[in-house]
């Protein structure tokens, strides 16, 4: 701190919210970044305070993904807007094979929001990103009217090198080609939504948000090239993946209900809200296409790691001109996984 | 266009609205993709429609930067939230010395939002990003209830490269160094606030939103090393960058207020609405500090660009412990212009 700042009085961040001059761009937005984000995300980069950071290039290909994180509540069992939208992007790398290595942050805020909570957010970024390895390098505040926005929006983009030779998606998937869940599905639908009704559980559940990177990183070295493509099942949870990646890879998908791990509490609330754990949003699960040659081995490997211990081998990719999803039940009996077309659970992320 | 898709029928652009399904991650937001954003946006990266980007490494350092953008009205004079996304990025690149290259893109969408507008936005931003030599790489769409946002709120992230040996930025600023503003400050502003309060002037104001990697790239060409920092002119205006540099270098500046270029008719507005222009944002207009021999020629390089023709230098670094900017005006008086401590125009990006 120099000379000149300390003639300002420090946020009253117990007792203080946000107001309209906290986004004008003048002293308030530099007072806002230097006595909340600036220690939250405390690295180098971020102290320049220049609009832009400068870092060094990846040795290799660069990967890109960017969202928006809108999720309510704010706060959550197992989570927050703050460690969900750092383990949102560190995710949205780490399928696609990249290394994270650096967030950029923008936030929306309504006038009136708790100083403490942004604050609270802002510290559980700074804390789940530093677990992950990477840095919130630079970041961005507008202040909305009170009624224009719901509390605070976070969109984050994260920036990753992909390792070269490595090519994964959709496109590489062939009939024969086995489905590979992380682990038990509908977690952190559930667990928003048992907070949003004000439902409790015998057993309470909490959202699975999680940094995958290690666990990526753990089945691309087990998998000797074999792993075709991977998703992270988030917003339409593993229904949305089956389907886009029939729809891209122009082939179908036979799913094997009794082999999908799902928690007896997940189950029960599912039944309970009349939803389909096929189609709820998960936060630290990812599902992985491996050629039949290397799944056992990928499998193993996921076992190995804590957040893929449940893992399992849940279907296969089959030739189908109709591009469907079967789940087929132990009875005998079998269903077609359609796209959600409504939406079951909205701002769930 | 595939056959499964054909069965669907496409969105209803004139008419249609956003309505929570669009934000599902189900079939709803990707036809939301398929049939306004990869059009608008085309390009290879985009249509493989992964959750993550995977580009060329960039040659040399990487430059990095978010905005949110919230400005109200969506459409004013010179501009929308469209192209004013991609240029306040691109010159947030740009200022920092940074070639642009990539922008990712997140959409927050307020349900009820009219498709129609959302394409308007959508077709601007590829214009834009097409004229500034970007792409929009990768993207996300949340949607929120009606009246939880404001119709459309968009945070874009630049990425580009920095030219090994450039180093720019307030820590390179030494007293007697020229500052050099690269036109007539005000417009942008003014336009917004004249469409928002439905004032009509003689001379109608169109905000100054434009790419400025260009007029950059022309004047460190000419600067042979001599440019110490430069910023573009956005919320809280000269007076905010001045008092940025001021701060961060531990020094003062003396401004010539008759050197300082506004436009009559912002002039004219700014004295109606009892605001000063030095406050009031800017999109298209940067302020360079170069050295007192590189000043010349830098000037000379500005002014030879349309986006700089009426550049001029409007003052100087100059050592002072309590790091003041001071304004001097012609009758030989002089101010100190303060950082903003209100927020004289919210929402103005």
């Amino acid at each position: 701190m120099n000379q000149q700042r300390s003639y300002r009085p420090r946020l009253d961040i117990r007792a203080g919210r946000i107001d309209m001059t906290h986004g004008s761009g003048g002293r308030a937005t530099a007072q806002l970044f230097e006595e909340i984000f600036l220690p939250a995300f405390a690295n180098p980069h971020l102290e320049r305070t220049e609009d832009q950071a400068v870092l060094p290039a990846p040795a290799c290909r660069l990967a890109v993904t960017t969202d928006g994180h809108v999720v309510t509540p704010l706060f959550f069992p197992g989570g927050d807007i703050g460690s969900l939208s750092i383990h949102g992007t560190v995710n949205d790398l780490a399928v696609g094979g990249a290394r994270p290595l650096h967030i950029a942050a923008g936030f929306v805020i309504e006038e009136g929001f708790p100083l403490a909570d942004l604050k609270r957010i802002a510290d559980s970024m700074g804390e789940a990103a530093r677990r992950c390895g990477v840095s919130v390098v630079t970041g961005d505040t507008k202040v909305v009217e009170r009624g224009k926005a719901d509390g605070v929006f976070i969109t984050t983009t994260g920036i990753g090198e992909v390792p070269d030779g490595l090519d994964l998606g959709a496109h590489r998937i062939r009939p024969g080609d086995r489905v590979i869940l992380s682990g038990p599905i509908g977690d952190h639908g559930i667990a928003i939504l048992s907070r949003r009704e004000n439902l409790t559980f015998d057993a309470p559940v909490e959202s699975d948000s999680a940094p995958l990177h290690g666990l990526v990183s753990t089945m691309l070295a087990a998998a000797g090239g074999g792993i075709r493509a991977m998703r992270d099942a988030t917003r339409g949870g593993l229904a949305a993946i089956m389907n886009e990646y029939a729809q891209a890879a122009e082939l179908g998908f036979r799913l094997d209900e009794d082999a999908i791990p799902v928690r007896p509490a997940v189950n029960a609330a599912c039944e309970l809200l009349g939803i389909d754990p096929l189609y709820v949003a998960n936060e630290g699960k990812l599902a992985c296409v491996a050629a039949p040659e290397a799944a056992d081995a990928v499998l193993a490997a996921m076992r190995g790691h804590p957040l893929g211990a449940e893992a399992a081998i849940v279907g296969e990719a089959v030739a189908d001109p109709h591009r469907f999803v079967r789940l087929e039940t132990s009875f005998g009996g079998g269903r077609v996984v359609d796209w959600l077309s409504g939406d079951q659970l909205p701002r769930i992320c």
